[in-house]
C-alpha cells in the first residue's frame, strides 16, 4: 500500500481534526502518501481530493469541527454514485480509506468495500456515543463537558430563583449524553429513550423534592419518548400547578457539537486515527478501530451497524440515589 | 448611619454576588452594620433579613447567581405590601438601603423612598445593559463572553457543513448583547429590535454572501420585531429554497445568566457597590451608582427608568462592513 | 452499621466534592448517619466532625477543592495521635469510614485500620493518577484539560513568535500527565521520569524540527531526571546556540490542582463515593474502591500503596509519530 | 491612496487577528486592495508581503496570536534596515500602513513615517495597557480574564489547604493586570511598580488577616520592586516564620498573551482597526487609533511613546477595602 484517503462525513464532532491529524502523519510516518477528501463521499464522488503533508495537520489538533468539512450524499447511497467515487479513487491510485464518522458513515463504506474491494477502516466521529465496537467515540467526552458547563451556568441562575429547569441535551436514539451529564450536572431527574418515564413520576418526584430542594434541573435526551423538554415542562407545569414556582427550558443544541476537544477526546481522536493507518497496513479492512478496556480493538462495521450498545443501567441507579 | 442592608432583585446577573461583597465589605469598613435581605423585595416583607460579616461574602466574587437569591414581589407593588416591608427595615433598625437590580427594582425602590424616606442607592445587575446612567450594567460582559463562547462553538459546526446558522441572544427590548455577539461572534447579520430590517433584506443579503462564504451566522435578539430567530429561519428557509443549504437555529437561553463573571463585571461590580454605600454615606439616595466614563455617577432612579440609552449605530456599520 | 465519616487528604484534586456528595447521600440513601471531618487525618485528632445532611452537599458537584478542606497531620504518624483519633470516632459512635485522597491517605488509613479495627475504604482522589487499582484517578483528567488549555494559549504565542517553548507540568514520580499533555497539546517532545531522555536528544530532535516547524513545544513532567523544564531549556538553548530562536520555558503549577471538574472526573468521582459506602455495608474494609475497565473493583491498601501501574508506552510511541 | 498594508510587531496580544481581519475588510470595502506583512519588520525588510483577500481573514476573529506572526527586527533599527523596508514597500506601491503593536512598534513606525513619509497608523496591541491615548490595549482584557481563571483554580487550593499563594502577573512597567486581578480575584494584597508596598507591610497585613481568613492571595506584578513573587515569597515566608502556614508561589507567565479574545478585546480591535484605515483614507498619519470614553480618538506617535497613563489609584483603595 503506497497512498491512502481519509474523508470525514456525517455530524462533525470534536475530536474528527486530531484523528485526522494522525491518520495523514502515522501514513507519512510509514512511508505512504496520504490523500484528504473533502465534504465527504459527496467530495469523493466530485473528485475533491488534495494530497496532504505532515504541516496540513499542524496546529488543528485543538480545533473543533472538521477541515476536511462534511456533507450529506444522497448520490453516494446511488449505484451510480458510487461508481463515479471508485473511478476517482483509482484515478488517484488510492489503495485504502479511512472513514470518520458514525453509522451512517460506516454503512456507506460497507457498501462501498463490498462493491469495489477499496479496502476502509472507519474511526467513530460522533459525539453520540452509540456505536458498537468502542467504549466511547470521538466528541462524546466534548460534548459532555460543554453540556456541563451550560448546565452549571443554568444551575446559579435556577437557584437565584429556586426555579425548576428542564434542560434537553442531544441524544436521538440513546441517552448517553443525559445520563452523565444528568450525574455530573447534579440534575434531579434524567429523562432518555432506553427507558419508560411517564410524566407522573416526574411530576411526583418533583413535588416529593419541594420539601428538600429550592431549585431543580431534569436533564432530557431530545429523543425522549414524552416528547421535547419544551413538551414536557409544559406538561408537568400544568399538571403541577404551583405558583410559586417558575418552569423553565432551555434546549442546548449545536453548541454541544463545537469546541476545542477535550484531553480524552484528542487522545482517544489520536489512538483510533493511528490504528485505522496501523489496520490498513496490516491487512485489516471493513471495520472500525475502536478502543475497548484501553486495547485498540477492530470491529466488523456489520457489527458496529446492527449491534446495540446497552446504556449501563446501574448509572439511572446513581441519579436516584445522588438526587436525594 | 449605622445599619444598612442590601439586597438583589429581578432577572440574576453573574456579577452580582460581587457587588454584595463589595456593599457588605465597604459598610464594614466603614463602621457600619450590614444586613443582607432575601429574595429581593417580597423577603423585605416577610423579615428574612440576616446580619453579614466579612466572612459572609468570601469566596463569592467569582461566583454567578446571587447568595441572597432574587424573586418577584407582586405584595410590593400593593401599598400594603410595602407598609409590611417598611415595618421589617424600622425593627431592624435599618436606615439605608442597596438594591442591586434592573428597571423594576429601581422602580420599586423610588416608591418605597418616597413613601417611606429610607434612602436607597441602587446598583445597576442586569444583562441586558440597557439602563440609563451608566455606560455598562453588572452582567452584560459576561453574558457577551458566555454567548461568544457559544457563538464560536456553533461557527465549528457551520463551518464543517456550510451552513446557515440562526442564533437567538437574548434582549426583549435592547439589541446591546446582539450588537456585540455579532461583532466578536463574526456574523454576517445582526437583527435587534432598535433598527428595522426586513425578512427580504436577510434573504438578499444571504444570497449575495453566498458566492464569497460557505457558511453565515445571524445573530438574532430575542425582542426583534420580525419574530424569534426559530420563525425567522424558517421563513428565510422558505424563500431562499436552496436545497444544498442546511438552516439551522439556535436558542442560547438562560446560559447568558449564569457562570462566572468576567474581570470587568467583578470589577464594575466591586465599584458600583463601594460606590453605593459611600453614596448613602454621603448623602445620596433615591438614585442609581453608576460608571460613566471610569467615573462614578449617581443618576436619580426617575432619569434610570425614564430615559433611553441608545444603541451605538455606528456599531451596526461595523458590522455590515466586517461581513463582507 | 449505623454512623459513618468521610474525610479528605493529601493534596487537594477536583472532583473530591463530588465524591463527599456521592458519600453522602448514599449514606442517607441507606439509612445512615454519616459525619465529615475535617482538615483529614488532624481534624479526626481535634474532633473536628460535623453531621451531614444531604443538602449539605448541594450544590457542590462542580466545585473545585474541597469544602472538607485538606492536611497534612504530623501527629496522625504517632502512635498517640492516631490514639486521639480513635477517641474521637468511638465518641461519636463512628463505625466506618471513607478516605478521599492518595497513597499517603491510604497508608495512614491502613495504620489505623490495623490498629483499631474501623473499616475503612479509600476513594483515589489525586491529580497524578499513579495508584494501582483504578484506570483513573479523581481529578487526573480535570489536571489535564486544565494543562492544555494552558498549552493551547501558550501555542498561539509560541506560533505567533515561532518561539521553543518548554512547559513544566505536575508529576513528580510520574509522567501520565505529561504524556497526556504531550499527546493532547500536540507536543513536539516529553520528558517523563519513568524513561530517560538525555538533553542531547532534545537537542537533535529540536535541530532536526527546525526544518519542517517554526515553533516547538516540550512537555516536562516536574520529576524528570535532567531536572526542571527552567534548567532543561537553559542548557538546551545553550547547546542549540541558534540566536534566531527564542527559548521560554512556563511552569504550569498549582492551577493544576483547582478548577470545576470534568465529567469524566465528576463520574468517576461519584461512583466511588457510592462504591465506597456500598463497600462498608457489604463488610470490605482496608481497601480502595476504584474503577478498572468501567466496573468497581475493591483492591486491598497494601497494593495500591506497593504496586506500581506503569506507564502505557505505546502513548510514547504516539507522542513520537505525531510530532513528525 | 490605492493600496495599503498592514503588518503585527512587538509582544504578541490576543485580538490581533481580530484587529487584522477589521483593517483588511474595513480596506477593501472602501475599494483598497490590503497587503499582509508577514513578521513585522522582519518582513518588511525581507518582503514578504502578500495581498490579502476578505477570505484570508475569515475564521479568525476569535483566534489567539496573529497569522501574519510578530518578530523582533534589529535591521529595522538601522537606516539601512528601513531603507530596506522602505524599498519594500515601494516595490509593492503601498501608500499606507497599519501597524498593530505596543510602543516598540510606534518608534519604529514614527522614525519610518519621517524618514520616508509613508503614512502610518498605529493599533494598540499590547496585554499590558500602558499606553498613552486609549483607555484599553487590545490583549488587555483577555489577559486579565485568562489571569483571573487561574487565579480562581488556584484559590480552590489555596482554600482547601488554608495556604497563602503569591501569584505572579505580567506587567514589567506597570501594575494594571495586577490590579485588575487583584480586585476580580479577591486577593488580599497587590504589589505593583507604580507604588511602594515594603516586605514589612506585606508582613503585618498577612499576620492581621490571620485571625479573619485561613487562606490569602498576594498578586504581583513582574515588575514589582521589591522582586519576583518568588524571591518575595520566600522572604515573606522567612519572617512570618508560621509553620501551620504553607506558602506557595505560582508564576502565570506566557498563557496571559494567549487564548481566543474576549468579547470586549474582538470589539476594541474590531473598532481600532476600522479606524486605522478610515483614519488613513482621511489623511491621518503619525499616530494611533484609540478609544477614549467610547470615541475613536487619533494620538500622535509622540504622545502615545512618551506619556504616561496613570494607575488609577482608587483602584488600590478598593482593594484594600475588599480584603477585610
Amino acid at each position: 500500500m503506497k497512498k491512502i484517503a481519509v474523508l470525514t462525513s456525517g455530524g462533525d464532532a470534536p475530536g474528527m481534526n486530531a484523528c485526522l491529524r494522525a491518520v495523514v502523519r502515522t501514513g507519512i510516518y510509514h512511508g505512504l502518501e496520504v490523500y484528504g477528501i473533502m465534504y465527504g463521499y459527496d467530495g469523493m464522488i466530485k473528485g475533491e481530493i488534495h494530497k496532504m503533508e505532515s504541516h496540513s495537520v499542524s496546529n488543528i489538533v485543538q480545533r473543533g469541527g472538521t477541515i476536511l468539512k462534511s456533507a450529506r450524499s444522497n448520490e453516494f447511497r446511488t449505484k451510480e454514485g458510487r461508481q463515479k467515487a471508485y473511478e476517482q479513487i483509482k484515478k488517484h491510485g488510492i489503495e485504502g480509506l479511512v472513514a470518520i464518522g458514525g453509522d451512517g458513515t460506516f454503512t456507506g463504506a460497507k457498501i462501498f468495500f463490498e462493491e469495489f474491494g477499496i479496502p476502509t477502516i472507519g474511526c467513530p466521529g460522533t459525539i453520540d456515543n452509540d456505536i458498537y465496537g468502542t467504549d466511547y467515540t470521538i466528541g462524546f467526552d466534548t460534548a459532555i463537558n460543554t453540556a456541563l458547563e451550560a448546565i452549571d451556568k443554568i444551575r446559579d441562575t435556577a437557584a437565584a430563583h429556586d426555579r425548576i429547569f428542564f434542560i434537553e441535551v442531544m441524544g436521538r436514539d440513546s441517552g448517553y449524553i443525559a445520563v452523565e451529564c444528568g450525574i455530573g450536572g447534579g440534575a434531579e431527574m434524567v429523562m432518555v429513550p432506553e427507558t419508560k418515564t411517564t410524566l407522573n413520576e416526574v411530576v411526583e418526584k418533583l413535588k416529593g423534592l419541594r420539601k428538600s430542594k429550592t431549585s431543580s434541573v431534569v436533564v432530557v435526551a431530545e429523543g425522549d419518548e414524552e416528547g421535547s423538554a419544551a413538551e414536557i415542562m409544559e406538561k408537568v407545569k400544568n399538571t403541577i400547578k404551583d405558583d410559586t414556582k417558575d418552569f423553565k427550558v432551555t434546549t442546548l443544541g449545536h453548541i454541544q457539537r463545537g469546541g476545542s476537544p477535550t484531553g480524552k477526546d484528542r487522545m482517544l481522536a489520536s489512538r483510533c486515527g493511528m490504528a485505522a493507518v496501523d489496520g490498513l497496513l496490516s491487512g485489516e479492512a471493513n471495520c472500525m478501530a475502536g478502543i475497548i478496556h484501553d486495547e485498540i480493538v477492530y470491529t466488523k462495521f456489520e457489527d458496529c451497524i446492527s449491534k446495540n450498545k446497552p446504556l449501563n443501567e446501574d448509572t439511572l441507579k446513581l441519579i436516584e440515589i445522588l438526587s436525594i
